[in-house]
């Protein structure tokens, strides 16, 4: 293919595969309609009705560009919080914002300290600004906070990445253990803290905001994407200090947000009361994944998230193939990509329907398999 | 205040300052509502009924991340454009895109060639990457082709930034000047083609696809922003060689386009009669503008694109003090940032109730100013 002949060498470096396979992407390449979607950790219990009637009533002012200082979103997050609207930055999804962080921080080869096994997307970021992973093996389902301390002193990395709680294993660390683990760090090395599932956490697993919001070393990320049910909308914050936030502003899009999903985001911090319902359709959910799972002789792990991760007793050649068989019955799923995580299927909660063909489609699956 | 103290020497030495002011900010900050949002180049007709119909078909489906290779929107921009998929590329608008660009070419001190006083927000990308801004001043109120070439050759730049038609000036130059310019480029030097505004341009200003197509070294961008009316949803998109094009899936945000957005954008493009009407009232708004202008002795310039602007005769205080007086009559406008120029004020299309209160203000405001 014919090229232009002068990216940077780091850029001409990278592989130019796509790294995310999607289930968009999958039903096209199999010729297989997804019938439930419960792979990519959405929430298909679906944002809130209210949520839905802002969209609608946004949808005629879409000619308009966002706000570029997001003003009303930080406002309503920062009353939310208690915090003040300089102790927050807006982007595109955790993921957007995690680009942006590794940017403010890695140069090529710069050491950074992440789970061997963990969100690939931030890994997917550091390897496109060149820098160098330094990776600790989980350790009891868990991402090891010693570990991640140890590498994180040894190397001397600027920045270390940790997701509480995990994705994909579902698993989670009480609050006194990760303040323990931030103010262990030393103070030139960037903690960020993704709290993605923070909402579906226990209550003893999340920091409160005071307990970190003083440490220029801290950033914490969240998103409407999970419980609030909004992945499409591509609304994600993140918490930390004025100084350190304000960094955001110097590399950021400022009119990446996009009008809808914003005024979606707004409705959606507002309406409480529907979040707070969803919550306790998620642990159903969970549950009710759980209970699959054993019935199938399976073992669920435990959940602080939106999904399930399963360990399935064998090698990640058997999950996979768990995968692929169910994704023939029209369910759709995912899975941890490296040893020993990879021994497990991670399965994200939805409605009934989902639930029943998960429970009729996977003792077939399993059953052909042997 | 307290930052995190190993951000990289690039990012610590970028002002902390929010660049972009928008129409927001000035109603917060100055206390004055906007009733004639006409600043920002926006286009004040909306999106097609069809669109706000799909917009709000898709709500529901905003649980959903979007499809990370946007398989459906750039197989409808293909057929529509008559190349492959592969020549194409999905973004969050096209400043989005432009960070990308600059991200893909743009080391410490790699010169970049662009003209004194074009997009603000390609010179915020180098500058946020390092880059070294070279720049080339208009000539007669134009881009100056022979200016930008004698400066990418004489500087070795690896890549120009080159708009048509232009923002914020609103002219343009024919197709046959703009080929000639992309062939005369040394094929190590990217040209960024930024046709924004091509939809309402003289159709002998736009290069064919077939034109460009085949050289790596040119990516043009376009954009669901200006007259398909959706600035908000933030849908931008890049034509290029496969083989150039591919080096954006190596650092995009794959996850960043919003779901809403991309069925936005697929409407819009369906709906090719409605952009018809659309242009045709652009162009007669631009009529009204000019004919406002002229009727307060002020001399608009020929405009490509879906704003106006106009020569106010004197300096950059002068237009800054009518741009500050019309807010105050709630007629947001803007104008260019550098001498000379800011000499004028531009002002964007909308609809007669805009345009009745430039008409009815304006006057006021000279007649205060003298």
């Amino acid at each position: 293919m014919s090229s232009f002949s002068r990216f940077t060498p780091l850029v001409s470096s990278l592989p130019s595969t796509v790294p995310f396979v999607g289930p968009e992407a999958i039903e096209r390449n199999r010729g297989i309609s997804v019938k439930a979607r419960i792979g990519a950790n959405e929430n298909g219990f679906g944002p809130a009705p209210s949520v839905i009637a802002a969209i609608h009533e946004a949808a005629t002012e879409t000619w308009k560009y966002n706000d570029p200082e997001n003003f009303d979103l930080k406002d309503a997050l920062a009353r939310h919080l208690g915090i003040g609207r300089e102790n927050l930055a807006i982007g595109e999804g955790v993921d957007g914002l995690l680009g942006l962080i590794v940017r403010m921080v890695v140069e090529p080869g710069t050491p950074v300290v992440t789970s061997l096994g963990g969100y690939p997307t931030f890994n997917f970021h550091v390897a496109g600004f060149g820098g160098r992973l330094v990776t600790v093996p989980y350790a009891g389902d868990r991402e090891d906070l010693d570990g991640l301390l140890e590498a994180a002193k040894r190397e001397k990395a600027p920045l270390v990445y940790f997701a509480n709680p995990d994705n994909p294993m579902g698993s989670w660390w009480e609050a006194g253990a990760i303040v323990e683990f931030a103010r262990a760090l030393p103070s030139d090395c960037l903690l960020v803290l993704d709290e993605a599932y923070s909402e579906t956490a226990p209550a003893s697993a999340i920091p409160s905001i005071a307990d970190l919001i003083e440490m220029p070393n801290v950033i914490r990320t969240r998103t409407f994407s999970k419980a609030y049910g909004l992945a499409g909308a591509r609304v994600g914050y993140v918490i930390g200090t004025p100084g350190t936030v304000v960094a955001f502003d110097k590399i950021r899009n400022h009119f990446g947000m996009s009008r809808i999903g914003t005024a979606a985001a707004l409705a959606a911090l507002k309406d409480q009361a529907y979040l707070q319902e969803v919550i306790v359709r998620i642990k159903a959910s969970r549950e009710r994944i759980g209970a699959i799972a054993r019935d199938n002789g399976l073992q669920p792990l435990p959940s602080a998230t939106n999904f399930v991760a399963i360990d399935c007793g064998r090698d990640g050649a058997y999950a996979r193939a768990i995968v692929d068989g169910l994704m023939e019955h029209g369910v759709f799923i995912r899975m941890p990509g490296v040893a020993p995580l990879n021994r497990c299927i991670r399965i994200s909660v939805g409605p009934e329907a989902d639930m029943a063909l998960l429970a009729e489609s996977l003792p077939k699956v399993l059953k052909a398999l042997g």
